[in-house]
């Protein structure tokens, strides 16, 4: 297809789509003419990549472009393409860390008594080099530090929720045919996925709310 | 205590203390004299509280004093309390909203579907005002207008799952012995967790992964 259709089924600007090309988030078109390019589905799926990372995970265009060049790296196999993009995607702040302070210690040591528990062995392994793990013990120290109880115990049941969501999330992945609309969409799916989960839960807490007191 | 003991408890300054007292956050201790006042265990709670909205929910002082004008409000039933205060929250805006496109009007319809067959009927009462039902709206409309096939059946399970999930929120709550105190440990969690289950889905992703194609 011509740009001038690539812009109209993707929605995006034939501005927008040339600025991409130039920044290396999208692949050239095949040449059939000094000023003209055909472009195909894989344009296309990729086009809808780039407006996910940037519109709705907020990324950078630099940023898009890190977790994309991850995404084309076809030396790596499935696992590695897939964390090497995930582990690029932004992780949020941790507001308050006060490293080694007693509360970090006391997280990542209930984390990894968590992960032990549930019998997570490539968690355990990864940890020291994932941005996820620290996250969580991050996370974790700042509900220590506010006062709550938070230990492996109350942490395990909530893992193995949020597994059952993981399993459901690889199986919609895997109805995928090609290996790189797998890994576009395992991108997609934890950008796109992470606000509907947000959403589903507190709409869930207003609901089991209501069940248990009412509407008074 | 006095000011000083909050302030060495807390972990928050004398001057962020005078602050929030300033700006209504902190209610004024008992009076003692002139220059002196004494604090209890529900100013060092609330202080936590503070801290949680403002650090790890990001909110401004405003928002933050109208989500505890909610909290305070025992003329309120628990439910609404909850509600009110959960609604001040921020609600991450939707990038790309177009009010009324296509996809917003099968998004709609989808998720009135799947709340139909979940049977959450406060949730379906609730929905013309409830701004979470909105971000799921948007949500769900974003991966539709990103090509992803996405409907009632394939939402079911993910929002089953986040109603487990919920449940044990609720039971963490009713831990806490008094009313305000629960209404404070409902908002805190709210505004906790999500990091919490954010990270620990993303690791619960690494894990499945490897679980299925190794690490190649």
């Amino acid at each position: 297809m011509r740009l001038s259709e690539l812009s109209e089924r993707s929605g995006v600007s034939t501005a927008t789509i040339k600025y991409y090309l130039r920044e290396g988030l999208l692949a050239p078109g095949r040449r059939i003419s000094a000023t003209t390019a055909d472009y195909d589905e894989a344009h296309l799926r990729r086009l809808r990549l780039v407006r996910t990372l940037l519109q709705v995970g907020g990324l950078s265009v630099a940023a898009a472009g890190e977790v994309l060049r991850h995404v084309d790296d076809d030396s790596l196999g499935r696992t590695f393409r897939l964390g090497a993009a995930l582990w690029a995607l932004p992780h949020p702040p941790a507001p308050d860390a006060e490293e080694g302070d007693e509360a970090q210690v006391t997280a990542r040591r209930e984390v990894d008594l968590m992960l032990e528990e549930l019998g997570w062995e490539s968690a355990r392994e990864l940890a020291p080099v994932n941005p996820d793990h620290t996250s969580l013990v991050e996370a974790v120290a700042s509900l220590i530090r506010l006062g709550y109880p938070w230990n492996a115990e109350m942490m395990t049941p909530y893992a193995r929720m949020m597994h059952q969501v993981a399993v459901h999330d690889l199986d919609f992945v895997e109805t995928y045919p090609s290996e790189s609309e797998r890994v576009e969409a395992a991108v997609a799916a934890t950008i796109l996925f992470e606000p509907i989960l947000r959403a589903m839960h507190r709409i869930a807490q207003q609901e089991e709310t209501v069940r248990r007191y009412g509407i008074t």
